[in-house]
């Protein structure tokens, strides 16, 4: 299916615009995750990797069906090298098996040539040897990209329509630190406006059956009037709204960007969701904690679309 | 050591400023190498470990003590998953075990909590569980980073000078798109001289008893004219400099942005040494291809500085 009618169907089937973010860090992990997990291996980063897959698994079973996608977020995964691609690779292919959409933020770039690799290996085949038969890469669905090089270095990680994947550029992002180069002015707008009118112009004619496009654009939460404005720009670009949440942007901040028709929007939370359990006093399941905080936010997101 | 020192020094020591770019793409890996990995493994993403250790490896001992650094390019590797990242992971441990300064060319950004991991993971200790030890993280010396999220993305990465680790922000890519948002006129400059700025201020009380800092600039080797101004606005900051051989650039090229000593930059090729074996009509051995190229590559650099 093409890369923005499977993020589109996919809101409208679970009724959610929500992402749940899979970011095992280390102090989000429950505690009878972390003694089992030390029961069952010596060895400090296989305790790691079992911690992180029984979480993140748990995780991913709960939320199928209530949320639009998931995101793991490669950082936490690579910080623990080949052992944390591993369980990187064990979560993409249980989201898979659920039919979860799969969003990886890796927010890669480079030149033409290397980023064609990170293409292959995320989202499609690795590259064989010479003579060696295809390879299945890590398979997701869509993929974060930081768009500073230029188009050379995003146009091939965007690759063709038919392969059912899409790339969100970095437009907008939710640190503050976002305004020291995004904001820069150029001519009589700004930086971050000169690389949306760069992803309108990546998506042009790449919209699916949804209308939307398969390359879609980051923008925070944390900056609505920014959002709305870069929606008049790109009707038919779907956004990836991180900053919803811990982060501390509201649910009407974060839909600020969506359509007149309420959609095109996926709204991003990592630790409220994985760390809810940490936030009641009574003891409860995290995994039940986390499925009511995802709930809670459908609530709150759909009391806030128009 | 600082790790500006670091690279420094060894440009001393080994009285060359090339750095190898260990970049193991199918196509350049030998044919009785591909042959051999075959034979040992019918599982071919195996056989791509086999193979692309196999010649990394050889590439690594062959160049120690002859070049400044190695720099693996993480998406050759990452294309293969957890598989290709313990290829990595031995890669490393091999140049570390040879004491050849390793510059990791993956160019990370994410915002601060985040960019934390990358640091931990990459550079120093990967984040343990609660209540376990410190786990070693891939360990290498320095790493490349997309400023585009701003400084709140980069300072996390850079951490304390006492580790004596470096990160080289990207300033002026080497690639032809470099121009699409790096040459947006800001201001009486360009994006690219406010990036370099911030560079400027990030590396402020950080310099070694070299007299360069630990955070360092990429200046790609195909902008001279850029280089040279680069340099006017950046005394105290090492150049990672790729573009050389392969995609272009010349030696006097190459060296634009030096300072006026003939010091502060390290230049990188990967292609034309990796490959050098598949210039050649006669038969010849790949390593020993990879040397001589290496060893013409200093002749030429050499030549060129002031």
């Amino acid at each position: 299916m093409h890369g923005g009618d499977l993020l589109a169907e996919s809101c409208e089937s679970t009724g959610s615009i929500a992402c749940v973010g899979l970011d095992p860090r280390p102090e989000l992990i429950p505690d009878e995750i972390v003694r089992s997990a030390a029961a069952q291996s010596d060895d400090p980063r296989q305790q790691v990797a079992i911690a992180f897959e029984t979480f993140m698994v748990s995780i991913v079973r709960a939320v199928a069906g209530h949320c639009a996608a998931v995101k793991p977020q490669a950082a936490c995964y690579e910080a623990y090298g080949s052992v944390g691609w591993q369980v990187l690779e064990r979560i993409v292919a249980e989201a898979r098996r659920l039919g979860v959409p799969v969003i990886l933020d890796a927010k890669r770039s480079d030149i033409g040539s290397t980023a064609v690799h990170y293409r292959q290996g995320l989202l499609t085949s690795s590259p064989p040897l010479v003579g060696s038969e295809q390879l299945p890469g890590l398979g997701v669905d869509w993929l974060t990209a930081n768009p500073y090089l230029g188009a050379d270095s995003v146009e091939p990680l965007i690759g063709v329509p038919e392969e059912g994947k899409g790339v969100f550029v970095l437009v907008r992002t939710s640190n503050p630190g976002a305004q020291d180069f995004q904001d820069q002015v150029v001519g009589d707008g700004s930086l971050l406006k000169v690389v949306a009118a760069k992803v309108h112009e990546w998506g042009q004619g790449r919209r699916g059956a949804s209308g939307f496009s398969d390359v879609g654009a980051v923008v925070g939460a944390t900056w609505p009037s920014e959002a709305a404005e870069l929606r008049a720009m790109l009707p038919d670009t779907l956004f990836l709204v991180p900053g919803f949440g811990a982060q501390g942007a509201s649910a009407s901040q974060a839909v600020a960007g969506c359509t007149d028709q309420g959609t095109g929007i996926i709204v991003n939370s990592s630790r409220a969701i994985l760390g809810a359990w940490q936030s009641e006093t009574d003891r409860i399941d995290p995994v039940d904690a986390a499925r009511t905080a995802l709930d809670e936010m459908n609530e709150q997101l759909c009391a806030a679309l128009p």
